[in-house]
């Protein structure tokens, strides 16, 4: 890192910038003590603002970057005309074709991984000396020592799995003295936290990533910082966070913004109220915060190379300055992708939040979200595959259900689809480790519409009772750590059971890597009989048929029912076994098993 | 009835027009032998289409209407230019405004009966010759002998509860041999069936409601009619209903109207396939049959002044086809209302189907049809007053979220809302009598948003177990018989415990009866704490405060939270005990009570 930092300045954030930006605005921040009572000029006439806030030590000017032509901009900090120091910025290129860059999307399959539980690969960074929180991997919700180190030694792991891409969860500083190991609660947002590495490894993971063709997507939290970020423990103006006489916590009732009946006081505490005590809550009504995360956003893109962001408690902050934030990053990358967290339970309610979304039309607005989160999926999965077919609501109706809703969707195909995460059951706890539940829901994730997420460790069959703490379903992945028992990253290191899990999950996500019906096809589904779901995905040279028996019980499928996309086929080639099926009149389907055919 | 009938022609439809509708069309419908042989003929030079079909004992001629100048229009039956006979067409005055009449509305509380099963007010039409099913009250699903006259003698005491309109199940013709007590299987829908009384028996209770400033709601079939039709027995052409090779029924899942994934073959078989064997499906698709079912609507808003219609079976039918039958009803009369059995579980599924509805538009559709039914919230208040308190998502919060949902309507106060009807089990089954439940449902459904729909005899405590057969839910109005042990219909004739359940729905909805703020105020409702909700209603000079309190303790609430509601005011006048209240501070709520309290 390059930081041009005087010794009367101790911060300028964005530590440095980029020439050829679409938005020709940059607010600088400088940050030192009883920095705004300098006056500051620079060259190029291009400073169009300077703002003042109630706290001295802080500074912000915008300057105009159209206006530049060197790649180092001095600031001349004066005080009665006479320039008392001289602040350099820097200004670096732009990689060759950075505004183009494609997002994720349906093409992809997303790795979820929390780094502190995935793999340690540097033992030297398990404890920082400006970090409270030390190792210790004998607390459940304790640091445990995974790092960025750890996911680059396991990158050929991750994509012998079939993945394509790489969500972690947060990796920026978070110096909370508990429960740091989520890192949620950011103490710098410019700064990979010194236990995961350093900045210029998170690069080296994208670069490494880049180089077998995975995406890298960053965690981005716009709702709140830590009670330990540098600018909260010296705050530049009281509106800079959401406070209130006493400690207000948010509802999670995120339907008042949407609610025509809702009261004025029940939507401020949502949209204002913090998340924890240790969460300060960001204003982003003030212009200066919303810059704030906008160019730090865009610097990160900008600087680790990033595939795409997924957005921590999205819709916790003031809908309409998030709006503007996806578009300012959208406008600089149309290509790029985001996923926001949209945790409500009805597809219409997710939909509302997905760019150009009629349904957020109705209270007059555009998310800009490219991409949401399919939770009623989630909670349908959980209960589908899992429960018994007591009646005609029940089983993978509650799919079909499901799916049946698409239309409110603007794009159905942008979609994160999932049976899990980070902050929901484990599956194969749900699932009492019953694997062919666990095949019939990656069958589902890898085959209808939407970009599919896998949960680390659930592929060797790993289990974890939310009920015990959320530490339960972040546990260790075995092999991460030197001296680990087990090495499950390599086959000869995972027990039977768990290759079975692996071989499953790897071989059906390399098949989709490369099949358009999927990524891009156009889907029907038929009604299910019987606990039966039958759909096919295909595009005009392509048709791909999905048989999930749910039932316990070896059921015998007529197809006449599917002419309509069967056509003219009359074999199925099983994706798996690779055996080609007479598909004529009836396919076999064992007790609780499915298919994918190829149409031939 | 003055139908105009020669002697070779045993029936024309429909029976006699009206002078002055907006539309000019007419399409008659003569039946008899071999009646399309002839060659027809009028005056005034109005014929405009004559349509002759495979069978040849059918003849549809369209007329102009606006070009007639007489009230008597003579059709001339030619042969080899001869005339055979004239049959004349009689056209009547409207009566005056009709074509301004009003529907029924949210300022109305609509009391729903089962005909059959009301009260029977004529002993002597309880069997007819002309009808196959004979009296038999022993049988459950028998005809009972409940009709219209039943009706009409028991006004004082529908009035008397507070109900401002009357929706009957279907009056017309059934001559199904049995189970016709439910009558949704017409055998001839220009005629009330003559258990019921006479086409002048449903005129004068029209008359008679009006008189009372009561409204009368017709219940209409639009997807099918009964295996007895006559026109069915003697079909005008194949293609007048649905026909498959086999029987084929319907399979209830409506959503593939919708669902862009659905399959053709599924869509097919929802809108075409049969509803129950007696019950053949209307193909309205062809222009015939929806021309016959528009005049026939609109024949029986002008002969029985009716103020509104319920339709049945609503999202079976061809989508764009009851569009445009809806359409053509609302063209003539704009301030009618209708309301359709959309029977969905979800509120956007539901939204879809009112008019002008921005998520029908999302598969461009209008269905033009003003007022859709509150299934999601019936489903909600069966939940939400009758489980235990587990966690935030049950009680009263499900009510909550329901409410929350209604931007996606283009009209929440066009929403016929209710807890059962005769096709549901019934509240007090639900409730095991708790009459404390009965009280919570009461009081919100008749201070929120939409129009209060109740079902005879829940209000005296009536059960009934749908289990048992839907026999069992429309069981027999205790008084409505000569010779009945007890008669309900009057406070002296009432047990104790009836009385409590009678007088308090009828203070709560007379009450109703007044109240603007309830009408069309604006609804605020706040997050439950608790399992305790608590809105209000209110004008620019009205405002009622609810509070439901769904928990079994005694409940103190804090009022501060609703000052943006409260406003100055500081006392509440409770409707039911007419005290004042101090509401400053604080309010006590009895165990599982509610409290309506209009602001002073």
């Amino acid at each position: 890192m390059d930081f041009l930092v005087n010794p009367q300045i101790t911060k300028v954030e964005p530590p440095f910038w980029f020439f050829g930006m679409k938005n020709p605005e940059l607010q600088l921040m400088f940050y030192g003590p009883q920095i705004s009572e300098f006056e500051v000029s620079t060259n190029f006439d291009c400073i169009t603002k300077i703002v003042k806030t109630e706290n001295p030590n802080y500074l912000f000017i915008t300057i105009n970057t159209h206006k530049l032509t060197e790649s180092i901009l001095p600031f001349y900090f004066k005080k009665e005309q006479e320039i008392v120091f001289i602040q350099k910025y820097e200004f670096k290129k732009r990689r060759e074709n950075s505004a183009n860059r494609k997002g994720f999307d349906a093409a992809d399959v997303v790795y979820l991984i929390m780094p502190d539980r995935f793999a340690n690969g540097n033992d030297q960074n398990n404890s920082s000396e400006n970090t409270t929180e030390k190792y210790n991997r004998d607390l459940p919700a304790g640091r445990h020592g995974g790092d960025i180190e750890g996911i680059i030694k396991n990158l050929d792991y991750i994509q012998s799995l079939g993945a394509t891409a790489i969500w972690s969860t947060p990796l920026c500083e978070d110096n909370d003295a508990d429960f740091s190991y989520h890192t949620y609660a950011q103490s710098d947002v410019y700064k990979i936290d010194p236990r995961y590495g350093s900045n210029a490894d998170y690069l080296r993971l994208a670069q490494e990533m880049h180089q077998r063709n995975l995406k890298l997507i960053m965690d981005y939290v716009t709702n709140h910082w830590g009670i330990t970020h540098w600018m909260i423990q010296d705050l530049p103006t009281p509106e800079w966070i959401h406070q209130f006489k006493e400690y207000t916590e948010t509802h999670h009732k995120r339907s008042v913004i949407n609610d025509i009946h809702a009261s004025q006081k029940d939507l401020e505490i949502c949209l204002k109220g913090w998340f924890v005590p240790s969460m300060p809550d960001l204003n982003l009504e003030n212009p200066l915060v919303l810059n704030y995360i906008k160019q730090n956003a865009i610097w990160w893109i900008e600087f680790a190379d990033l595939d795409g962001f997924r957005v921590d408690t999205y819709n916790y902050s003031e809908p309409q300055a998030m709006a503007n934030w996806t578009k300012a990053i959208t406008a600089e990358y149309p290509n790029f992708n985001i996923v926001g967290e949209i945790w409500m339970p009805q597809t219409a309610q997710i939909a509302y939040w997905q760019k150009d979304s009629q349904i957020g039309a109705l209270r007059q607005y555009n998310s800009n979200l490219p991409t949401v989160m399919d939770f009623p999926l989630m909670e349908a999965i959980s209960k589908a595959f899992n429960e018994g077919y007591s009646n005609g609501d029940t089983g993978v109706m509650r799919l079909y259900d499901h799916f049946s809703n698409d239309f409110l969707y603007p794009n159905s195909n942008n979609i994160l689809i999932f049976g899990e995460n980070h902050d929901t059951q484990r599956l194969n706890q749900l699932f009492g480790n019953d694997i062919r539940k666990y095949k019939l829901t990656m069958t589902l994730l890898a085959t209808v519409r939407g970009i599919p997420q896998l949960y680390y460790g659930s592929e060797i069959g790993m289990d974890g009772d939310k009920n015990n703490g959320d530490a339960d379903i972040r546990k260790d992945f075995p092999g991460g750590w030197p001296n680990d028992p087990q090495n499950a990253f390599i086959a000869s290191g995972r027990t039977e059971q768990q290759n079975q899990y692996f071989d499953f999950t790897s071989q059906l996500f390399n098949w989709r890597k490369t099949n358009n019906a999927i990524h891009s096809g156009k889907m029907t589904h038929y009604i299910p009989e019987n606990n039966l779901y039958v759909y096919f995905r295909y595009t005009a040279t392509q048709t791909v048929m999905v048989l999930l028996n749910n039932q316990d019980e070896l059921q015998s499928i007529t197809t006449q029912r599917f002419a309509e996309n069967i056509q003219h086929y009359s074999l199925g080639r099983d994706i798996l076994s690779n055996q080609l099926i007479d598909i004529t009149h009836q396919i076999l389907l064992e007790p609780k098993s499915s298919l994918i055919l190829e149409l031939a």
